[in-house]
């Protein structure tokens, strides 16, 4: 199975562009399963709650879900990507799924950071695991990493690999990501993006180094920190289903639930 | 508050000289609290169910808990260390916990490793924080790093400090410990040993490296792969007590503990 994500540099607020060029890095792919930023075609630092909500969209009806709909089936491809969900008067920091048949499924971040609080409605869709057919795959959004729960959560509820669209500015992440795929003995695949914004008083620098995490946390590849790059690597995601450590030590089996 | 560890090569048998070699090292610290690794006094790759008996002993009537109830009264020190207890015809991989007072209290490893599961019953205590004056402590024993139920736990019982008496042989846990920090604004000290066990064809390699991690997951200090030292740094412990990783999100009450 051959898996990747394209870390962006979206402009901000130019959603038809930071689409396109999304499609034209996609279309040159040769990849089962791609993963864009979170809130890769809007960019992320608003200033407002009414700027969110005019960069929003319904899902699956929006422009955006729409795009990758059309380019999940011309190019046989899944694609998890992070953008502005609307529902009525609300906005969620969301990550759709779309694949060859089209829409599968939406996932609303869980844990918001800082401002993203002034904007976006905290998710309340849980946790889902959806079988692409050639991997369970699970999606988070960039801080739901800090939280072990929700990893945890998604490798209990049979996730193969772990989908993770993210802005990420502080630096512990893509460390603690090997320790995620470890402790789960899943797959994980982060897609961040570069670049900076300065659209408020506080100037936002990402960190890039999008990543791709093998099940015992071995770095299958790591992006530049300032470059836009994609990368597609081929997995075995069968591997993640062995959740035996030693002979006689079962990850899951082994937990002492009674005592958490 | 002054703390740290003491990274052991233990003579697998030899309790009287473990032990006493502890002792020494200790004496000429100047710490409020001292890990010692997992087993500290008898050396870990026990051949049967029957030796790893002879080497046990009861808590805190045993020889190595009481040897070091008189350390922690003559050095007015917390020890948390690592052995052999025997309840009736049982065994357990566990940490006792003595200070200038007198025994504390007992952890018995919830997460048994690989042959563990041969000589010992798994743990039956559950995750306890301790306050110790100056700090509120919580111990887990080696491999029950892999489990992030286990620091998460201790953390959201208030533990400051995890206190991790390990035999490491595995790569991953320095690492591992750095992500546990984080995720719990927490320290840690790692007790781990060095050295070489071949007691049956498998040859055990410990990996050294014990080290004290911040709250923010910085390496305090990490010591060698393979010498015996100790280390004692000061710290702050109140530090811990801060859990918002930004002005308005806290570690614990951001949780969405519906959706795990």
């Amino acid at each position: 199975m051959n898996v990747g994500f394209f870390q962006t540099n979206p402009v901000f607020g130019k959603k038809t562009d930071n689409i396109q060029n999304a499609i034209t890095e996609i279309r040159g792919l040769n990849a089962d399963l791609v993963i864009l930023p979170e809130l890769f075609n809007t960019g992320y630092q608003f200033v407002s709650k009414e700027e969110a909500f005019s960069l929003a969209e319904q899902v699956p009806e929006g422009q955006t879900t729409q795009a990758l709909i059309r380019l999940a089936e011309e190019k046989q491809v899944h694609i998890v990507a992070g953008l502005v969900e609307r529902e009525g008067e609300y906005c969620y920091n969301s990550a759709v799924l779309v694949g060859p048949d089209g829409y599968i499924g939406c996932y609303r971040k869980l844990h918001l950071f800082s401002d993203e609080k002034l904007w976006f409605e905290p998710g309340n869709t849980g946790l889902k695991v959806y079988d692409i057919g050639q991997a369970r795959i699970g999606i988070m959004v960039c801080f739901d990493w800090f939280f072990p729960e929700v990893a945890r959560s998604l490798a209990l509820k049979g996730a193969d690999i772990i989908c993770h669209p993210a802005n990420l500015i502080l630096p512990y992440c893509p460390h603690a990501m090997i320790t995620r795929c470890i402790e789960n003995r899943v797959f994980a695949i982060t897609a961040n993006r570069t670049g900076v914004e300065r659209r408020s008083k506080d100037t936002l620098a990402f960190i890039g180094t999008s990543q791709i995490v093998g099940t015992k946390g071995e770095i299958l590849y790591r992006a530049s920190a300032d470059q836009e790059e994609s990368m597609v690597i081929e997995i075995d995601p069968n591997v993640a289903c062995d959740k035996y450590i030693t002979p006689v030590n079962h990850l899951f089996n082994d937990r002492r639930v009674e005592f958490d």
